[in-house]
This record gives structure tokens, C-alpha cells and sequence, in this order.
């Protein structure tokens, strides 16, 4: 491709934007920001973009067949599942004008998953016991209404992404095929380049379900997950259900002080609290209130430090709640919100002291009295210690793994994949059950798998970069080789259209920079820009020869194109 | 492709759609009606679409660059063009429900066509003289909320679509490059197999534009656009935009007869009118009134077989209007409307009277008094004959070509692709100009060209179907060869197995039916329902050979498979 003939502009001096991969990107003329969290891939960014995918698709078409599903589907599928309206990120289409909306005044479904699309096709499709295993897959823009777009392509409002489902007569057949697909994965990051330092992580399974779904996290200082790595045990988890156990508090000798309510107005987060009453933060104890449908009411304590991770809790209850309203607060503790504590709760109240607090001596707890705190409370004088303690908080970092007791490696990570157990919850919507051998009706089980297509472009990009540009891994990378011809003399534009050729017709996919209104500094910096792994310079001094270099290295090296090709490819 | 492994299901018995792609698309298990305008392409139809998309692709490939636009895009761009509030088919996009619009309250254009967000783009891009011409595509998905989605994917809320967008500094280099995707296009049909039966026709260039479009119609009685061929002059038209004359009348010899006023209440339509006044309907007039935004009425007039073509009529008058209210229809004429008529007018009213209205004699109009028609009305006798005479009409069946007087060929066609002079429409909304040689600021000249990939898809089986299933162009047939093993006697599904081998290592696409549960006879039909060129077949008769069918032929051949190899590719 001729740089003068294709649709591409760098722009070294553009504006920083807030994460690497949206600057480089731009600077590079990969994608152009549309709208925040929505892109145009360019044609340089398409290259890429393409790459990616086509490896996806490669080693998907070992497990699925690929189909294309709409972006709009109608409401009534989304009802079905119950998700219309708690999908919390669902967009719909409707017409966006009056003239438009007097034509038809339906709204529809923007798609941002498509269980509930393809369940009833594989229901039509897939009847029989004979059918089963069926797996599909898409590769498609997706929509999401996401209120913080941002890092450029790793949070979008409009992504690409593909998505496979796999259904099932039986629980084994099932996990059979999803071990398949995280080998599947394992394989295709390793090709993606992002093999080494791609995890598989464990995460929520979703609600109240015994199973974790795996997550594949690539190590990413921008990403917005945060994975707890025991290396001993060689596990990980997201944060969101890391089990964690506190690190231990050196309180060994320490007296017993006399219990005491202290008045300290209007103090907002533990750190102020702690200073206030001149005690480490750790003997602080936070004490949150929580009601079911019912009406029962739950105080979950954690060592101040922390937060209750409701989630966690909720596997423990056993039941959905939500925070307590101030007035449930009033009428349980006397006091108004912020003030509750472990003290002379009403006996019907459950309560669920995380692991973190135990073994304290001297802590705070809210005096259950507006404005009181009650410090230096100790267990079994001034409260009986609780049978069981739990893990119901937020991991943090400093954590331990409660099985090896080792401190947990903590790293920011960006989540390329993932591999989901659905269960029945989508096929027991639609009512879709096989026909076994005997002719009795059973459920069907799915499975649901993800790639972040569009995503995984923009965490290349925040992995391999210097601060000259980019460093694609060779197999994404947009061309093979960037040949500049540093002269407009005729000498030097023949030698780099010869060049061109050769290479062209060797198969190599080549960005020519023949641009006659670019300056040599202008065409090296761009080659450094856009990461493409070989550079070849045809200038004054080449002669028959192309200068070579490799992105990563700093050396030139002087050969025929012939020798060049032999060497590189 | 082993069938047993391939997510498809042919159902012959799949009830009968509007149309014979819907039907054929979804007996065949091509596609699947997600809901009325939307499709999801099941694996055997992506496989179709693919490869029209290819197709498109390469071609295009010669004169642009790829790139992918979003879906999704910021009202503020479709505001600067004016588009947001007239663009009748257009979605926005928002917040699907409470929770979704509590975390982001937007709303977004959902993109019907890419011109208000490439115009931004290429004006970043390519701001120099040196920088044109320019031009990109994408191969996308588009939306339109269209309120009548029908025959299957002829017509679609949303849709597949290549829309390429051309940038020029000079209305020359505009020519020759729209002259270019001319060519491009009918190589483009050609490749595809419709390039005998479609043709390029003349469509309107938008408001007031003295050019027109070209469209490239695919004759086909299921397509919602009617052509006007005028076979001496070579030349076609839209409807739209059809010039036509009316058939002459055979009056020689009829005398004048005495103007009479007749009441005739409530007869809605010429038809009835014709027959209650004991006329032809020849003899009828329709005479519509509009006004202006300053308040000019403006009476148009056609034969009653016709209706006013408000495009043509827009472009003599020289400016916008619209129908004229029931007030001023009371207020011009003295009468209800419904008997608006070319006698006693207002002298401030401009009338235009169509060519069909000309030599008639003893001709109806209404009376402009309430339930009153005119009938046996005379140019020069009851009112002076109109110095110029006008063609107004939308064309008719039995129209002739103004020019050369030829009767038209009128056919039913779907439009498969156009290519659109926008001139500086959005450039201008944008600011767009470039920098000339002088360094002055030239105004940009912008052209787009579309082709809809999914209803070629649609168009293709319109096309090429028999009663037993659809018959692909080889090119964008989802496989090269249907391979059907009719027994499960193990030597036959060996040589069933052995076949496969053979064709796939040899690079050929086959669909290779190994169904245990289907019996010959189901598989010989889904042989002629999918369409695919050659249907092998192995049986208990066939011993190491292979019977040879092509889909549109009766007779089968006896041969190897080497032998197959070398007679077909």
C-alpha cells in the first residue's frame, strides 16, 4: 500500500489523551474518537482489527460454526428472560425524530449480549438429544450504555466482540466443552501475543450460584479489574470474590482499657474517626445495616479498613437484601445512620462479624447512639465472641489466601475473555428442553464465552509501546514492513518502487511511505509510531541495498531485498 | 463441513413468507427472522454474505480504502447538517430502561448513513489540495426505521451496506472518479451474477439539483422500484423522476359540446366519478393546490389517470411548498376540498397544467363549488389554453419517452446499488475546504456510493429459484460441492468420508451430509433447497465412484472423484 494512496494522517503532536492506547492510537491515525467511548477504526485500525479477529475466528471455528446475529431484536425477548429491566447498561432504538417516530413509534432492543437472541433459534434448531452439543459463534459490535467511557478502546460504549454459546444434555458434556474452550483461549491469547501475561481468573458465577465463571485478565496497568494472585496455591481470583483473610494485627500484651462511649459529630470515613480518637484505623469497626423483603434486618461488621463485599455475604445469608433504610437503622439501633455498632443490638437483628475483626483488643464499634462512638471493646468481657466468624469483605492489597496464608500478589489487570456457566437461567426462560432417548422433555444447559476484540487492540497497545509509539507483535501488526524512501531524487524513488514491488510480490504486506511532502525525520518517526516490526530505508546512500532495522533494536543493518526476505520471513 | 457438525436445519415445511427469498432463505435455514426487517444469518447464510461481501470488497479495494464507521454517533453531527429532525427513518439510541438512563441519560443518533460522521474525518485528513481526491468504504450494518419492513431482505430496518464516500478538489476529478465507480459497480454485478439483468438508471439528484443519481436496478417483481426503459434512447429512469408523455386520446371528430355543471357529492376517486358522470376516465382532471411558506397558491393539474409528481413540479416552480390546508383550498376556490378546478381561479394563483391535460375535448374539472363538477369544458371556449404545458405526472404503464416517443418497457426492479453527486451539501455544513496551490480556501465536492450486500443476498434468490429450492451463482454459494452419503452401510459412508477427504484437500468447499436420521430422500431435497452447484452422491450402488448432478440439469454422471476434480474446477 502506498502511504500517499491510503487513507492516513499521523498526528504526532495530537493531544494526550487518558490512557496510552487512546493517545497512540490517535496519534497514529489507527481510530478517530467519534464519541467518547465510540470509534472509527481507520484504515490503518481496521488492518489491525481484522487481524485480531481473524485469529479469533480461527481457532473458534475448531469448537463453533460462526453466524451474524442483529444488532436490534424486539422487547419481548429481553422480557422473557426478565433482563428489559435490569440490564443496568441496555440500550434501546427508537425512531429519533418526530417525522421518524410518526412512522413507527415501536422502540427495539440494542443488543449488548444475545442469549436472549439465539436461545429460541437453537430451540428451533436443536430439538433432539441427537442435536446436542451445538456451539455458535459471532463476531459483532455490541452496545452498551456505559456512563464512564474512557482508556480509549478498553471501556466502550460500541465494541467489538465475540461471542460464542454452547448448549448441552448434560452436565458433563458441559464441562467438557468449557475446559475445551479455555484451552481454546489459552491458545488464541498465546497467538494474540498475550499469552504470557494473560491469567485465568476466577469471578462471581453470578448471583447466589456455587460455580465461578473464569475471567482471562491481562496484566494492565489500565485495566479496571484487580486480580489477588496466591502463587503458592497458583490460583487467582477477581477482586470482586477474592476470599481474603486480614493480615494480623501485634496487639500481643496489650491491656484491656476501660469500655467508653466518646461524642464525635459528624465524622465521615474511618480515617478522620481514627484520628479523632487517636487509635490505628485497624481498631476501627465498620458496621452496616441490611433488610430483606422480609423485614429481617443483618448487621455485617468488618475491620474498618475494609468494605463488606455483598456479594460474599449474600452466598453466606443465603437471601437477597439491600442496604437498610435510615428509618429500619433508627428503629434497630436507636441512632440515626453512621452510628451503628456491635453493642445491644435487638436479639432479632443476625449478625455477621467478618474474620477481620476477631482477635482485636480495645476496637471502636458505633455506640448505636447519634454521634457516639463506643471504644476500647473487647470481646468476651463486653460482648460475647461470636461462634463463627466470616469472610465477607472487599480483598485488599496485604491480603492473605486463607488456604496457604501466603500474602497475595495484587496486580491491575484488563479482562480479554471470559467463560461463563449459564446453566438453565436462559433455556428455562424460553422453555427450551431436548427430547431424550426416552422422549421425556430435559433442560438444556449453555454455556457463554467472550472475546474483547476491539479491546484487546487497545491493551496490545498499553503493553507493547516505548515512548516513540507502538510495538505491535508481529502477527497483529498492520503491515509487515514499513519501506520509507528518504529522497525525492529519481534515483531513490525508483529504488524504493523496486523494493515495493519486490516485497509485494514476495506476499509481504507493505506500508510504502513514497509521500514526496514528508521530511526523513517525518517518515522515521512515523515508522517508530505505528510499531510495525521491519523498517526499510532506501535513501541517497542505499544503492542497491535497503537499510533494515528492527522496531526493537537500535541497529541498522545494509542488505539486498532478496537477502531481506530470506532473513525475515 | 460435515453437516451433523454445522449449525443448520432445513424445514420444507416452514410456512410461506411474503416473499420467495423470505421463504426459501428461511426453509433453507439461511436465515432467521429475529423480528419483521431484522435477521440474524445463520451459518449457511453468512457464508452467502461473505462472499458477496468479498466480492464488493475487492472492487472497492481498487479505488479506496476500508475503514469501519460506528453505529452509534453524537446528535450534534447530525445537527450541524440539518439531518437530525428530517431524515424520516432515523433511530436514536438511549437508555433502555430507569436504571440504564439513571447511570447516562443520553441519547445517540444510530447511524442511517455515514456522511455527517466522515465529512468530520476527511477534513481532518486531508485538508490540502495535495491531499485529494479521497476515498473510503466500509462494509457495515445500518438502521432505518422503516415502518413497513417486507420481502424478507429486500427490505430492512437493518441491514448490511458498503457506502464508500469520495472527496475531490475540482468538479472534473469528481466526474472521472464518479465515471470510475460506474464501472467499478458493473464489474462489481457482473462478478456477483446479476450484471445481465441489472441496469443503471436515472434517479433524482435531491431537491432542486439539476443532476441526477444513478441507481443500479436489478430487475425482479418482488423489488419496490419501477423502471422506465425508453429501449431506442437507451436510456432508463426511476418512476421518480421518469419524464413521460401521456398516450394521446382519439377525439377527431368529437364536437364541442355545452358546459354543464353537475352535483356529484362524496365520490372519492376519479374511477367513480368517471362512472357516475358516464366519462372516460380519460376525461377526468385532477387539480391539486399547494402553497408556499410566503403564502403563494400554486394549482397544479393532470389528467385523472395520473397523480402530480410534487419532485418534478418543485423543480419548475423553483422553490419548496407543501399541500395547501383545507382553509385556503376554501378561501382560493369557494369550495370544500375535493372540487378544486381550473375554471374562475384567482388571478394571483400560478397554475401548471400537464401535458396530459392538453387537447382534450368535452373534459371534466372540478366546478370549485362544493359537490360541483364541470364537465364538457373546451380550451379557447370556457377558458383560454395555457401558453406552455408541463410534465408534471408521475410515469405510467403505456407512458411514452418525450424524446424519442417510444412507448416505455416498465418493469418492477430492486435497487442493489447508486452513486450520489452531493456536491458540497456536507462539506459546506462541516466547513470542510481545502487549501488550494494559492493557499486560498476552495470548497470540497463529495460523492457517496452505496451497495446493499444483504439484499443482493434477497435479490439473488428472487432471481434464481425453481420450485424446489433456490440455484446459487456459484460465486456466493455457501459451499462448491453438497456431498450426500445415502446409506449408513459402512462401505458407503467410507466412501462418503474418502470423498470428502479427497474434495476438501483439493481446496474445495463441501457441505458433506453424513445425517444418520435422514433419509435419501430428504437429503436429494435439501440438495436443490440449499442451491449449491454440484450435488455428489454416494450410494450402495455407486461402489468407488461418485454420481455427478448439477443443480440446474436432470441428467447425473458416474466418475471418480479425481475425475469430478478435473471435469468441474
Amino acid at each position: 500500500m502506498r502511504y500517499s494512496q491510503f487513507f492516513l494522517k499521523t498526528s504526532k503532536d495530537a493531544k494526550e489523551f487518558d490512557s496510552v492506547n487512546a493517545t497512540l492510537l490517535q496519534k497514529g491515525g489507527f481510530i478517530h474518537q467519534t464519541m467518547a467511548g465510540v470509534y472509527t477504526f481507520l484504515p490503518l485500525g481496521l488492518r489491525v482489527l481484522n487481524k485480531i479477529e481473524n485469529i479469533v475466528r480461527e481457532e473458534m471455528d475448531k469448537l463453533g460454526s460462526e453466524l451474524l446475529m442483529p444488532a436490534l431484536s424486539p422487547k419481548e425477548l429481553w422480557q422473557t428472560t426478565g433482563r428489559l429491566e435490569t440490564v443496568d447498561v441496555l440500550f434501546e432504538a427508537r425512531g429519533a425524530n418526530e417525522a421518524s417516530r410518526k412512522k413507527n413509534d415501536a422502540s427495539y432492543v440494542l443488543n449488548a449480549t444475545h442469549e436472549d437472541v439465539l436461545t429460541p433459534i437453537a430451540q428451533q434448531f436443536r430439538p433432539s438429544y441427537k442435536d446436542l452439543p451445538a456451539a455458535v459463534y459471532q463476531i459483532q459490535t455490541k452496545f452498551r450504555n456505559e456512563p464512564r467511557a474512557k482508556s480509549g478502546l478498553l471501556r466502550g460504549r460500541e465494541f467489538r466482540m465475540k461471542d460464542l454459546y454452547s448448549f448441552h444434555a448434560s452436565e458433563e458434556d458441559f464441562e467438557d466443552f468449557y475446559e475445551k474452550m479455555k484451552v481454546a483461549y489459552t491458545n488464541t491469547f498465546q497467538r494474540l501475543g498475550i499469552g504470557n501475561d494473560t491469567y485465568v481468573v476466577m469471578a462471581s458465577g453470578g448471583s447466589f450460584s456455587k460455580h465461578f465463571s473464569h475471567e482471562f485478565q491481562t496484566r494492565c496497568d489500565t485495566g479496571e479489574d484487580v486480580v489477588f494472585h496466591a502463587m503458592t496455591a497458583n490460583v487467582l481470583f477477581n477482586r470482586e470474590i477474592a476470599p481474603s483473610h486480614a493480615p494480623p494485627l501485634t496487639q500481643q500484651g496489650e491491656a484491656e482499657l476501660p469500655i467508653q462511649e466518646v461524642e464525635g459529630k459528624g465524622l465521615i470515613g474511618v480515617e478522620p474517626l481514627a484520628e479523632y480518637l487517636k487509635i490505628p484505623v485497624e481498631k476501627t469497626t465498620k458496621t452496616i445495616l441490611f433488610e430483606t423483603q422480609e423485614g429481617e434486618v443483618i448487621a455485617a461488621a468488618v475491620r474498618g479498613t475494609y468494605e463488606i463485599n455483598e456479594n460474599k455475604l449474600e452466598k453466606i445469608v443465603g437471601k437477597e437484601f439491600r442496604l437498610a433504610s435510615p428509618e429500619t437503622v433508627k428503629q434497630v439501633t436507636g441512632a440515626e445512620v453512621g452510628y451503628a455498632g456491635l453493642l445491644n443490638l435487638p436479639s432479632e437483628v443476625q449478625i455477621y462479624m467478618d474474620e477481620s475483626v476477631k482477635g482485636r483488643k480495645n476496637f471502636e464499634t458505633g455506640a448505636n447512639r447519634t454521634h457516639y462512638h463506643t471504644i476500647n471493646v473487647n470481646f468476651g468481657r463486653d460482648l460475647p465472641e461470636p461462634d463463627q466468624f466470616y469472610d465477607i469483605k472487599v480483598a485488599r492489597e496485604g491480603d492473605l489466601h486463607p488456604e496457604t496464608g501466603e500474602v497475595y500478589e495484587v496486580f491491575r489487570a484488563s479482562e480479554v475473555g471470559n467463560v461463563f456457566r449459564l446453566g438453565t437461567k436462559f433455556t428455562e426462560a424460553f422453555g427450551y428442553t431436548y427430547t431424550d432417548e426416552k422422549g421425556t422433555q430435559q433442560p438444556v444447559l449453555m454455556g457463554s464465552y467472550g472475546i474483547g476484540t476491539s479491546r484487546i487492540m487497545g491493551v496490545l497497545v498499553e503493553k507493547f509501546h516505548d515512548d516513540r509509539g507502538i510495538i505491535w507483535p508481529s502477527q497483529v501488526a498492520p503491515f509487515q514492513v514499513y519501506l520509507a524512501e528518504l529522497s525525492a531524487d529519481l534515483l531513490v524513488q525508483r529504488a524504493g518502487a523496486s523494493a515495493y514491488e519486490q516485497l509485494t510480490k514476495a506476499g509481504i504486506e507493505v506500508l510504502y511511505d513514497d509521500r514526496k511532502n514528508a521530511s526523513a525525520g517525518e517518515k522515521l518517526a512515523d515508522a517508530d509510531l505505528l510499531g510495525i516490526l521491519w523498517r526499510l530505508v532506501v535513501s541517497k546512500k542505499t544503492g542497491d541495498k535497503v537499510e533494515v532495522k528492527r522496531r526493537t533494536e537500535d541497529s541498522v543493518e545494509m542488505m539486498g531485498v532478496k537477502e531481506f526476505l530470506r532473513h525475515a520471513f
